[in-house]
């Protein structure tokens, strides 16, 4: 970590020393990042309220507006009006061009910031110096941000491809099922979970090429670009960075445990899996627990789904994708954390370790002030939406984590939450989505040690 | 903490060295604590099985006897039959014995088995060289048990005068109010929640004499013996341990919170608070923020509570008493460490401290570990207990968490949960009140350093 602070600053977005102090020039570049997705925010906001956005032509109240594109730009889901119907082919284009501006941008945006900050961003390796050793230049931010770029357009585009044959299979006309094709391919790499089919992927429960393609969009774009980088190089799991394995496996255990519970639950509910051949509710399971980090497409009713289901989902919500990819929640390194500071606590060791590698005692502190946080953020959004809607709890509670971890699914219909519901979901989506990065930038800011200690006392524990 | 485990061993509860390795003889002191425990819970569910345990005179069936002795022996609460009605005065009297039995066996076990271990029990003091420096000898494990008795017995014996005379001003009958003083006192102190008067506390929440003792009764027994008796030794906040510091800390804290809440939220809910006269209202929310970590008495209907009332209740249930007082939930002293970590790590600081002093990395982790233990308790028996009852979710996630943490409140009658609900919450009682324990006794083990690190990689959080 600190050997990384240590490179010496050049380029643009560099560090550089002001007396006895960093002073991060790049605090100005977050600044402008800033700015920048607030102006493209106030810019979509401001298309989608004129009357050539919507599909009958009239105005559209600005808090709707600011929803719709709140919701798009921090690749959530939720919607307050019925997105194909509403929204005119520009609504639409809007949309889509504030999900990829989101998901790119998150993607690129938060990985370069904690490079050029010369912070740890999980990649200690030394076949991959230039990516984590010193601050980048201007040429390498350029260089990663187009290969990031390329990998999206490559994963999106092979997707739209797909499923724009799997539409037309399914009877959609040639130039809707292209448009859609396209739609989804993107909503699902930036596990926006925008849909235009009116009824989200409901009608296509029976159909494996579509949500196989989904599940595999969504998979890439929630584990991010540089895992999936690291591993075609390496073509070996053994060998890629601590971080990246956390990644992989944390990601196909909780896939494997969402679809099973998924599935154990909801098997004969003749509301959601119950109701569909039994031939199909595994896909459909698979799908669900994937969606539910943090993609937020449903192939099932999720209003009908168990009180069981409904807790595990928001427990999937509350974890979330991994860190640098385009989705949101707590993510699931820091998860991954928690759970080894668990098992080498009961083990009785004294350092927290994983395949070998040491996690450090501060990385160890921040991941568990972050998780805290996620349940902070959890108990204030979810006590202040019970004030807006006379709804089941449980159904409260999923719409909050549903908007801080940017999934986009509900069980009670976001519609119902009324004006100041719709309020307090739209700044749920924007500090879900940007508070932990700048707590994390806060966290590990570059800060003089403390010059001594205290003495020890302990506390008891039980 | 390493320094408790380097004295010499003497007395029948000391560790000894065999070969290389520490082999604690206390294990054994463990299993028969353990075995006590059970002989006497297995003993109060016979006699109140019997006709002569109920007020009827005939046999109760061994699922309801059952429920009651171990909601007794945890000092939980929840009970499946009406107390008062159901049960004679020798099943009155079973009861107090086993509420009496768990309370104080609880407080003097798990702090003489932690102290039996050298390992910590929070306090690292000068004057108190004896309490935590070595094993203690047999006449030293007596000589505390005493004084926690006489500590005991002293509060109970004040308790019981001030709610008889408070009860016989009520016009209850003179006999009866000094068996009410009694129980309702000895109830109090050990957290347990079992009330005689068929309606909880509701019939005195005008009553600021009772409610006013049960309050000191729950707040002394549940931050227990060694903060009270160090605070009245020392007459200095400044000069306590930090443990102590932290457990009175966060219990105001938290009382002052809970009061707040509480009122705020219920003052216009006419089911609760909004039906007494509003100068009862705010020693009432006192009442339930006390009685909520985690006594379990009640002076208002809680199933009229509103859902975010019972959302918080939920929290503070989960946080519950002081390490080695009679109470149950994760602790406050675990839960201000968590608080202490978040607070240092986004200060920066590479270490945690509270009031000048230093908390070693292993009981920030063990802290740590704890809590997502708890959390896991939650998901567990919460979605077990979805399984039994057709609620309201945030009413089930009630139950469960009031019988983990030993509670004893629920929103939506324990009763109507079922024979198979009644065995997860048995189940969920004795793992909350005993699993913590073996889990911090095992993380706390004496165990060898890890002779060598492991590299270091990082994991990357945002
Ligand atoms: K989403
Ligand atoms: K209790």
């Amino acid at each position: 970590m600190r050997e990384a602070q240590a490179a010496a600053p050049r380029g643009v977005l560099t560090t550089r020393m002001v007396g006895k102090r960093r002073r991060p020039a790049v605090s100005s570049g977050v600044a402008q990042l800033a700015l920048g997705f607030g102006a493209i925010l106030l810019a979509g906001t401001l298309i989608l309220t004129t009357p050539l956005a919507s599909e009958e032509g009239h105005w559209v109240n600005v808090k709707d507006a600011l929803f719709t594109a709140v919701s798009a730009i921090c690749v959530t889901g939720l919607t307050v009006v019925d997105t194909p119907s509403h929204w005119s082919a520009l609504g639409e284009v809007v949309i889509l061009v504030l999900i990829q501006v989101g998901g790119l941008g998150y993607m690129v945006g938060t990985t370069v910031v904690m490079w050029a900050l010369g912070r740890q961003i999980g990649i200690r390796d030394r076949n991959m110096l230039r990516l984590y050793y010193g601050a980048p230049s201007l040429h390498e931010t350029f260089s990663f941000a187009r290969s990031v770029a390329l990998f999206t357009f490559i994963a999106e585009g092979a997707g739209a491809i797909v499923l724009w044959g799997a539409f037309r299979a399914e009877g959609v006309p040639p130039n809707r099922a292209a448009w859609w094709g396209l739609f989804h391919s993107v909503s699902a790499f930036n596990n926006a979970g925008f849909s235009l089919t009116g009824r989200d992927m409901m009608p296509y429960h029976g159909n494996p090429v579509i949500l196989g393609t989904l599940i595999v969009l969504i998979f890439l774009g929630g584990i991010g670009f540089l895992p999936v980088v690291n591993l075609m190089r390496r073509r070996s799991f053994a060998r890629l960075p601590l971080d990246n394995k956390l990644i992989y496996l944390t990601s196909a255990a909780l896939l494997a445990l969402g679809m099973l519970f998924t599935a154990a639950v909801e098997w004969r509910n003749d509301g959601t899996l119950g109701g569909l051949p039994p031939v199909e509710r595994p896909l459909v399971a698979l799908f669900q627990s994937t969606s539910a980090r943090t993609a937020g497409f449903s192939a099932i009713d999720m209003s009908q789904l168990h009180d069981q289901t409904k807790f595990a989902t928001i427990g999937l919500m509350f974890i979330g994708a991994a860190a640098g990819s385009t989705g949101g929640g707590l993510k699931v390194g820091a998860f991954s954390l928690l759970f080894a500071v668990m098992v080498a606590t009961i083990r009785g060791n004294d350092e927290v370790a994983a395949f070998r590698k040491r996690v450090p005692q501060a990385v160890i502190q921040q991941a568990t002030t972050l998780a805290l946080y996620h349940v902070a953020l959890l108990f204030a959004f979810g006590l202040a939406l019970t004030f807006t809607v006379d709804r089941p709890f449980i159904d409260v509670l999923f719409e909050a984590q549903s908007a801080i971890s940017t999934v986009g699914l509900s069980t009670a219909g976001t519609v119902n939450f009324g004006a100041d519901g719709h309020l307090i979901l739209i700044l749920a989506m924007l500090a879900g989505r940007f508070s932990p990065v700048m707590l994390v930038l806060y966290m590990t800011r570059p800060h003089r040690k403390v010059p001594y200690h205290h003495p020890v006392d302990s506390v008891r524990l039980s």
